[in-house]
């Protein structure tokens, strides 16, 4: 019987991690030890954390917020490159590279590896932001460098194309490339987080649910198990699925090794 | 008869841009014309400018001086690899990937391309800063990159392995990747500046030398026409040669598509 061409692919870890384990000095270098020993080929994406925040403040760029969501105006872009894909994304690699990983940072202009689109200023305009497109991500320049040995670490900055740097979602980031990278890797998608994964109540972290499918997913939301911020987290996850990845864990940046979290398939 | 080695490789450009270009967004996007219209392989690196010292101002970092050279603080590094790696690098590669040339912003870190050691603290201690070793430079990955079609930016910061980015003359790493690349690539290093190239009379912008070599070189030091600020240059630019670059060309940075400069062989 002939192999699915999924089980034919080499297998391709892609790991997020967002603001709690990069503001953490010693969470950082725990999960860079892990992430290091995570076996195969891999990505990193990292979020920006509070430093781009605290430095607004001490530059006097002021924060404007529409409907509690940042509005990337030019210092701010200007900002949040120098902070995510200047100080954030050197200082991962560096710390990489000191463990003998092959770490190589790049935002998505870097190779044109995530251009996105500007998003429409109405009906809110929230400045310079994008939207990739996993069919427009440049899966194959990823993948060359991959094959070669390194392993990419993306800052959530992408361009347009047109000349602009764009403000992008972490998450949307992760779920992209692991979207795009599917054509060619079998692909796993890590969600790091605070919790140890998705959770029945979210005071008992006992209450981890182990593993969730699509028709699950459905009867949690409609049960109202599953709710809140865990929803937008989820919607992603299954649509990565749907997009081609093989399965997307939610776990905490520990667990990252032992694989303890949700499974999403 | 065969070829010499040389003429077998395949051409490179690795091109010098300062602050003066950096700083003038004008001067800068008429640059990248020119650089995206250069024919063949190539590399850019490219200088800070004064913006990491208006933002240091802005943020209340003193800025520390011993013999009129910078002291690299914590403080200050943080700085300069968020304006030379993020800011300045990245809206150069999305500048240059909006005419449709595939540049890959990089520091020295990225992909280990450019290892360094931190200076000596004896007898100065300057901090954070790092000389690099053509020797050790991963000319490899980054002729895998260049034959794959993308396009380095090159940045001024560089890493010691151990963990510390580096703060590292734009002039020496434009050097030592011309160096490191010529054991694979026939390299022209294109060193741009606010002259014309070489000049017998500073105040005469026709009085331009159009070329020299080692021991015109000598001669020109010892009858005092070259002198000053051109000896540290020059002196890098024939190392370089020694060290099996085959052109150095220093020039103004509108001159780049016709060559027309002090040519050092």
């Amino acid at each position: 019987m002939l192999k699915s061409s999924t089980e034919n692919k080499t297998p391709l870890s892609v790991v997020k991690i967002g603001g709690n384990i990069v503001d953490n000095p010693d969470a950082l270098e725990s999960f860079l030890d892990d992430f290091h020993q995570l076996k195969g080929q891999k990505i990193l994406v990292h979020g920006g954390g509070v430093m781009a925040s605290k430095m607004a403040e001490q530059l006097g760029i002021e924060t404007k917020m529409i409907h509690g969501r940042r509005v990337t105006d030019e210092d701010t872009l200007r900002l949040v490159t120098m902070v995510y894909a200047g100080w954030i994304n050197k200082r991962i690699v560096a710390a990489l590279q000191k463990r003998g990983c092959n770490a190589i940072g790049l935002s998505g202009a870097d190779g044109n590896t995530i251009p996105s689109v500007r998003r429409s200023p109405e009906p809110i305009d929230f400045g310079y932001v994008g939207d990739p497109d996993p069919a427009k991500t440049n899966a194959t320049f990823i993948a060359r460098l991959v094959d070669g040995g390194a392993v990419p670490i993306f800052c959530a900055i992408t361009h347009d194309k047109k000349g602009s740097l764009l403000n992008t979602n972490a998450d949307t980031i992760a779920n992209t490339l692991a979207t795009a990278c599917s054509r060619l890797y079998q692909t796993t998608l890590y969600y790091c987080f605070e919790k140890e994964g998705v959770l029945r109540d979210l005071n008992d972290p006992n209450s981890l649910i182990p593993s969730i499918n699509l028709k699950e997913y459905e009867e949690y939301k409609q049960s109202g198990i599953i709710a809140g911020g865990m929803l937008p987290k989820l919607d992603n996850a299954f649509r990565a699925i749907e997009g081609g990845v093989s399965e997307v864990v939610v776990l905490h940046a520990k667990n990252l090794l032992n694989g303890k979290g949700t499974i999403l398939r």
